[in-house]
């Protein structure tokens, strides 16, 4: 065995090589390498290594705003200015819901924003707003001790690639495809198709994204309002991923007010205002299920990070941060997604019959190529070789119970926050690509 | 519906009640509010609200040692003077295993150090120590998909409150009985009772704490030599939790070297740096190994926070971390141990057959109060009735199949860790107390 005292012994000739470690349900399902895990890898690779040599389309990563970069160093600098705040941030663990004081300002803010009755015991933190979900769909769907067997119902594909792997056990989602609207040559828009829905008695919860990661839609008031009322009827939440929306971060294009109620779980992220680094998410729910949400921190981590919570809690007391997403950080994205879409209807031909939908929020353009010969998974190698980074759809389009659908193999996620000069390349060679693709029809 | 237009309805008089919302396995066993739950929310009300009224000798925060604050306001500083590395660390997503640089430099850290041949691609960084072990117990045991259960074995408890619950199933863990070598008339020592063993087929890993929370004891060399070649007969491995060991924090008082080999998985912390605020922790493993914890990293979280991996890069690449643990923490926290021990023996009447735990490492005394008439559940009402913090022992006795054992009502955790005066004062209501119980048996 190594001791500091060596000699250090050869560690591939001395020791007997080690089995294959038989993995359990909730490893098998959690550790295999899955659409997400490779998704990561890209992103994080070109982030980290080889910036530039790539044209990165594919990730989520929020812009570099450099207004509110120099806020967060400047709220950083305010805070190493304050040393026993600053020490405790580092030094102490948080309370496993998050700081009480942080609570209070995010319920504070958003009672008197939108008028919800609202205290610090309805808000939970966790380490970012995908481990909410990780947390909220395992513990509503999944196996229960009765035998019984519950699932999350995604009322309209494509939706968030990141929930696809998250259950610990088997079938966790059943989806439904949504209405197209065809909004002239080249655009579109998903609708909920109601008819479709099929509230059966197995399902636990429903959840959506607003705006949509990967699609850019939103959807409308009638639409969640009918959707509210049928989660209330039918006795089961409904979980909203406000990732990107309103109040904060704002990178919604469209006039769409947030809801909550007693029977709605809604999440709210720091990711999307420039602080992906701290992975802060926000929980806004009933008492007990932040009650809940709390004890599930406490087992599996203790408590979050303080950083993020620290960083913003002024700004959710004084309201700044709605000032912030309205006036600094919707207006950015809502150019990068205009000059996306500019870029996209220069260099696409307009005589081929793809389609975007509408750019409604969040960080992406959502291309939909009708009749193209090949799969979109075939364009992404045929992109990726030529060094530009886009999302195949087809992992978009999960939980769905009936045969292949052709639209699911049509469409392709690209984000838009890079800089000017890398969506251009970027859009120039897709349009390329996608041309080639339609030749070879 | 509310909407920012108003009139809000009074939520309490104009919707229906919203009905409990049936919980999976996962939300049953994970949501239920257990003693780590209560432990933490005791803990950090202490230390967020009403500090100094409560002598809380309860909890694991570390101490706030001013060198160690100064070293990260230090570093914060730094980073804030390097615009790119602190937009960077705020505003990029993390890869899902950890920032290849932090990864590099904790493996060269380790490969000089100790001699371990291991590269990046040999460590992994979670959301704290906490979340590794969440992802590592429930990825080797509990369900597997061909209807077997294996187990995770303790081959020595009192054992780590912390993991008690961690289990997504049921059923995960098995533990022992130690062996209870006593030290004149009022100290002792656990050691491993290797005739108790019994690893059976159903074991899929074997796991201890080194130091050991709550009791402070250190497994000494031949036992980690006979522990570590079993688990490589049986092809099972040896997860040794590392929170408080050595090269850092080095909150270790005996010259007991650490140990990797390819079928062990280490986690090292930066929480007992004084960064439990960051939450980050560090898994020293075969590549597969880690490449799994990256998988799961990615679909439940995407990312870990960048903060406490940007502050310690440098002290890794430097190695100065190895001398801060030795020259500032370790010698912190020995003081702190060794004044703690000072008031016990002043504070209890040598008559009473109580015994401490050797002071090996770790952040807290474990104190045996043999024959007590009272369980220590008991012992710590009374105590906190008294605004006094200590954690009964009974918790930490979870996975034993035998009956129950009186020795586990017997036992309670004090933290050393606050200030001399809150020590001092604990154990002299502490010293009462048990007096007072004692002459009720």
């Amino acid at each position: 065995m190594p001791r500091p005292d060596g000699p250090f012994p050869d560690f591939v000739s001395d020791l007997p090589p080690v089995p294959f470690w038989p993995r359990s349900r909730f490893g098998h399902n959690l550790a295999r390498r899955t659409g997400t895990v490779q998704l990561m890898e890209d992103l994080g690779e070109a982030m980290t290594t080889g910036r530039g040599e790539l044209l990165m389309m594919g990730g989520g990563n929020p812009g570099h705003i450099p207004e509110i970069q120099a806020l967060w160093r400047q709220r950083m600098t305010e805070l190493l200015a304050d040393a026993p705040a600053f020490d405790a941030m580092l030094g102490d663990y948080d309370q496993p819901a998050g700081h009480p004081g942080f609570r209070a300002a995010v319920a504070d803010l958003l009672q008197r924003t939108f008028g919800w009755p609202l205290t610090a015991k309805n808000i939970a933190v966790t380490n970012g707003g995908q481990t909410a979900f990780f947390f909220l769909f395992n513990r509503f769907a999944g196996d229960f001790d009765d035998g019984s067997h519950r699932r999350i119902l995604l009322p309209l594909v494509p939706e968030y690639i990141g929930y696809a792997d998250q259950a610990v056990g088997a079938d966790l989602f059943t989806a439904r495809r949504p209405a197209i609207e065809l909004i002239g040559d080249h655009s579109f828009k998903y609708h909920i198709d109601f008819d479709r829905l099929a509230l059966t008695d197995d399902i636990a919860a429903i959840a959506i994204s607003r705006p949509t990661n990967p699609s850019s839609n939103v959807l409308t008031g009638p639409e969640i309002d009918r959707l509210s009322a049928l989660a209330r009827e039918r006795g089961v939440p409904l979980l909203i991923d406000n990732a990107y929306g309103v109040p904060f971060p704002g990178v919604i294009f469209e006039d769409a007010a947030p809801v909550w109620e007693p029977h709605i779980i809604l999440s709210l992220s720091l990711s999307k205002l420039g602080l992906p680094g701290t992975r802060t998410g926000i929980v806004v729910a009933r008492e007990d299920i932040i009650e809940e949400l709390s004890a599930i921190n406490a087992i599996t981590s203790l408590a979050n990070n303080n950083i993020g919570q620290a960083l913003t809690r002024p700004l959710m007391e004084s309201g700044d941060i709605l000032r912030i997403s309205r006036d600094l950080i919707r207006p950015f994205y809502r150019a990068k997604a205009d000059f996306a879409l500019d870029c996209l209807h220069r260099s696409l031909p307009a005589d081929l019959p793809w389609r975007v939908h509408r750019a409604e929020g969040a960080f992406f353009l959502w291309l939909w190529c009708e009749h193209l010969p090949i799969p979109t998974r075939e364009l992404y190698q045929r992109l990726k070789a030529r060094k530009t980074l886009i999302i195949p759809g087809e992992s978009f389009f999960y939980g769905l119970d009936t045969a292949d659908w052709p639209h699911s193999h049509e469409c392709l996620r690209l984000s838009h926050t890079q800089s000017e000069d890398t969506v251009r390349r970027g859009i120039a060679i897709l349009a390329e690509e996608i041309a080639r693709a339609y030749g070879e029809g």
